[in-house]
């Protein structure tokens, strides 16, 4: 399939999706829905890497948490432009690409997760308070990070986000012992 | 201008934001830019009135914004499908149509403008604490609530707005004096 061809509106929203270039993006790949799946999982890698960089030479859950947190503010550079690629899937396609929904569920999941059993983990070594629903707990924060980027993008200024990282901050510190 | 010209893929996006259908889009606008953006001033009306309904007969300052909250979890019946008209346009038109994200960002800041304002008038009769940021209050809020739906649509539950509005409930409380 001749890349011109393909150069529909999606393109645009894809490539600010997942960083890549048009030409990148058009060379090996049976259909669009595809491409889209591995470009999202492309760029979902990168920002997941720098999500948790640093947080697993933590031991103390609190603290690796809240690094976890820092992370989402500070390691931004090098990513996909826009913001989470997460975010802009969740929205862009939500209903247009069923895989690439699938794809962005599954990986919110795992995202969810991955901050769950941290959680969990720091609660069974005595670092967690005893009566944190440690599922609510990693939902409250990709929530409250996810809709401060939102903001922050659409006011283009820090202060949204860095105001949700210091409200995180304090909660972590309160799920102490 | 025929209607059927205009069906390019950026109207199944613009139904969605909008909840509006094509045929009524697509009449009385000379651009699609400006159309877009009185779709999203009708659309975000709508919500707008929903998320405030009921609120303003709460004296109680705490009260009025945790009934805002749990407004935006709960008055959806009627309103655009698939969410949050801003959360919806913030994402997918950032790039794409500067006058609708000039919109978007003007009608965030009234959005955050009008529950700072119930904040800071609660804090001048005492009925919030006095160490308060309200502009900073505004934002977690909206940004928590935001956040919450974008993955409670990707999850396709309840839950995660459910917390959101928990937490949020929980935090104004602990705002009172």
């Amino acid at each position: 399939m001749d890349a011109s061809q393909e150069e529909t509106s999606t393109s645009p929203r894809l490539m600010r999706a997942t960083g890549l270039e048009k030409g990148g993006i058009y060379r090996h790949f049976d259909s669009k829905q595809e491409l889209a799946v591995d470009a999202f999982d492309h760029a979902w890698k990168i920002s997941f890497d720098a999500r948790f960089e640093g947080a697993g030479e933590i031991s103390n859950t609190v603290d690796c948490l809240k690094q976890v947190v820092r992370n989402f503010r500070d390691r931004r550079a090098g990513l996909v432009p826009g913001g989470c690629p997460l975010l802009n899937t969740a929205i862009d396609y939500d209903d247009n690409n069923p895989p690439l929904r699938a794809k962005a569920r599954q990986t919110l999941g795992s995202w969810l997760e991955r901050l769950q059993s941290i959680a969990e983990e720091g609660q069974q070594r005595g670092e967690l308070r005893s009566d944190v629903d440690c599922a609510k707990l990693a939902t409250l924060i990709v929530s409250t990070l996810e809709g401060s980027l939102m903001v922050s993008r659409l006011q283009r200024k820090e202060e949204p986000l860095d105001s949700a990282c210091r409200h995180l901050e304090e909660y972590l510190e309160s799920m102490r012992p």
